[in-house]
């Protein structure tokens, strides 16, 4: 078994950084923040004994050399970034207990025919720069590293700009890297484990995503002197879309989830409506037909909204994944762990996104989920057990132990 | 009659300071292009001979003596400060309008018994600090100095470090001068006078506002792993809200206006349901008993919105002023110039809030209003037309002279 208490004083020192507001962490990507992050993570490789690389995305790659120079390496990873009002464990977890895994192999003595790599995915989260998952999905060959470059946050900044001024801009050919497996473990970000009581979560597969950038044009005008008749209110149009996405996810249940996270009126002055409107939708379904289906229902109904009210409307996609199924062989291996341990389980779809959706184009990949506490996560409050994140970590330990061979 | 042209250049030569992005101004209150905008205008006052004083709100008057030592000084005013992305006569053109009047009088010899005083009102906008009209609020006993130094914009700067921040705190105590009367010439910022074809509108009334800020505090949460039914939606509450608050509009037709300028979700991420969501209803009519009944039956049915999604929901007033009547006699005297002058005219009820609302406490006050193209203000593309701004300004003229007495 690994140590649960060097696992956990490890994700309590990280958590010193980037501190949020109310208990939780707020370290987000290519802050100075981030960068802070990636330095004590860092040392604690080369305390393990890990030879460190980074890509020109800015992922951290901290390697345990194996026995047979020819073999792939087993990947173990997640992610450091957090959202601006984030928790202590969402993606941290998945990559300290990925450092505990070598930890406890070098207190047991195990060597092993594969290296094993530790990863910290850059982005993951896709708060400050959308879409999520940015740097995995450039190494799976999904987007250009210019695209990704160019990601800009809200200030305008630009994802390559900001990598360079932190200075993690590594040199390493980003997805040049062959896997023999990848594996991730993460926080479920949902109450279905911890209200089915159970510690390990064997994830099968990852709904899809889309997530819809909406422009609204209206006029601007005096919220005092304009006749009703005269308003062309993006605003308005706004209220009757998020509505419309309410309801066409509730149509969709059960297996469906749709909602509004990011909006912005411009100017944003109390006597001035609103001359522009943008706002993002998050839609997710693990049914393929379901997924494509909820996007051109709610396309189609803020484009007859808009219409009505006189406001132009203008979509673009800003994020989008296909549904996952992870691979048969490892989930069956993160099972048989779990069921050796005496550790409680079940099937489980992820409803969050991960770097292991993108890592599962590439290579056999799968993902070990760890309850928490009232299903929150997104949220400085954001809590876990000791004891869950141990007995995960314990089964991550011999799923891969297992796949990298003694 | 006064000298368009001169207007007209001088209009032209304020809107070079604080450019917008469209063609129209950014000069928001105690910003330093405010500050820029209030150091041409004391130019221009010295030019025309006028004594200038500032008060401890920041607000500026411009003397031109009287022949009787003891008699109250008649004052024509507005304001300098923009909306973020305002345009380039509302406010200014009864500043300058008032210039105008000074300089034309100079050019004919005209002394009068009373001063006449020339007056930049502060923060008439209430787009950075609310509420609007904040400086001639405290003039008229509205408000105490201190609530006014509090108010703080977006970024938390509060007025009272800003004021001293561009230089221009002055040292004149708030409210400690008596009026003969207040004139304020303004454009209409709506679209009567156009659709009537009307040169000049003769102001009988303003319509009363309500400002309410609604928090709406849901629960943030992950917008991909967390069920519809577990969801505390903040941002959904709003929405409904937003619908709520355009119906009880269109039910309080005509004479009634309503609508949300003001948004922001917090933390702001696509992927977060928002734990807390702060807007901004501005409601308005010229019937004071309308007045009250919209204003609880928003209030009403946000708390019963917000129930249903077991959203907290909490409303603070932010902005607030009663229908107010123009002083008759005045009212009279400006209908009387215009008809003398053979300008078009009609009478018109104020749909924005204006300097003179509060002046009408503490004064005999009215205004006279300009037309403007397809009633656009709080626009960069707001437009008036030189005639205009001058036929009203002719007016102004008249009706501050015989006030002023020769
Ligand atoms: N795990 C996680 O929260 N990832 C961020 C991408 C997403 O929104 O699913
Ligand atoms: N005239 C004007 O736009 N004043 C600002 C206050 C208001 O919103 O009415």
């Amino acid at each position: 078994k690994i140590n649960g208490d060097r696992l956990w004083d490890s994700l309590m020192d990280m958590a010193k950084i980037g501190p949020g507001i109310a208990g939780g962490n707020n370290r987000q990507t290519l802050t100075d923040a981030d960068g802070e992050g990636r330095h004590l993570f860092q040392r604690w490789c080369e305390a393990a004994g890990l030879s460190m690389s980074v890509d020109k995305m800015g992922t951290m790659f901290a390697t345990r050399d194996g026995t047979d120079p020819d073999a792939l390496p087993v990947y173990v990873g997640s992610h450091l970034d957090t959202q601006p009002t984030g928790g202590k464990y969402d993606g941290v977890l998945g990559v300290l207990a990925g450092l505990e895994v070598i930890r406890s192999m070098n207190d047991l003595g195990i060597k092993t025919k594969h290296p094993i790599v530790v990863t910290n995915w850059a982005n993951e989260e896709g708060a400050r720069f959308a879409p999520a998952m940015l740097a995995s999905g450039v190494f799976a060959g999904m987007h250009t590293i210019d695209y990704a470059y160019g990601r800009k946050d809200m200030d305008g900044k630009t994802y390559g700009e900001e990598l360079q001024r932190i200075g993690w801009l590594g040199t390493e050919d980003v997805g040049a890297r062959k896997m023999h497996a990848y594996f991730e473990y993460h926080i479920e970000q949902g109450p279905i484990l911890e209200s089915e009581n159970k510690q390990i979560g064997v994830v099968t597969h990852c709904q899809g995503l889309w997530w819809l950038e909406f422009t609204l044009t209206g006029k601007e005008a005096h919220t005092g002197s304009t006749p009703m008749a005269m308003r062309v209110n993006a605003g308005l149009a706004m209220a009757r879309i998020i509505e419309a996405v309410q309801a066409i996810a509730m149509e969709n249940q059960p297996g469906a989830v749709a909602g509004v996270g990011q909006a912005k009126f411009s100017p944003n002055s109390r006597n001035v409506l609103p001359g522009t409107v943008v706002f993002t939708v998050d839609l997710r379904t693990p049914d393929q037909g379901k997924l494509d289906r909820m996007r051109a229902a709610i396309e189609a109904k803020a484009a007859e909204i808009s219409a009505d009210l006189g406001v132009g409307c203008s979509v673009e996609a800003v994020g989008h994944f296909d549904p996952v199924t992870f691979d048969p062989t490892l989930v069956a291996r993160v099972r048989k762990a779990a069921e050796d341990l005496g550790y409680s389980h079940m099937n489980i779809i992820s409803g969050a996104g991960h770097d292991a959706c993108w890592a599962a184009k590439v290579a056999p990949s799968t993902m070990i989920m760890c309850p928490c506490v009232g299903g929150l996560s997104h949220n400085e409050a954001e809590e876990i057990s000791k004891e869950w994140a141990a007995a995960g970590a314990d089964v991550l330990f011999h799923a891969v132990v297992e796949t990298a061979e003694i």
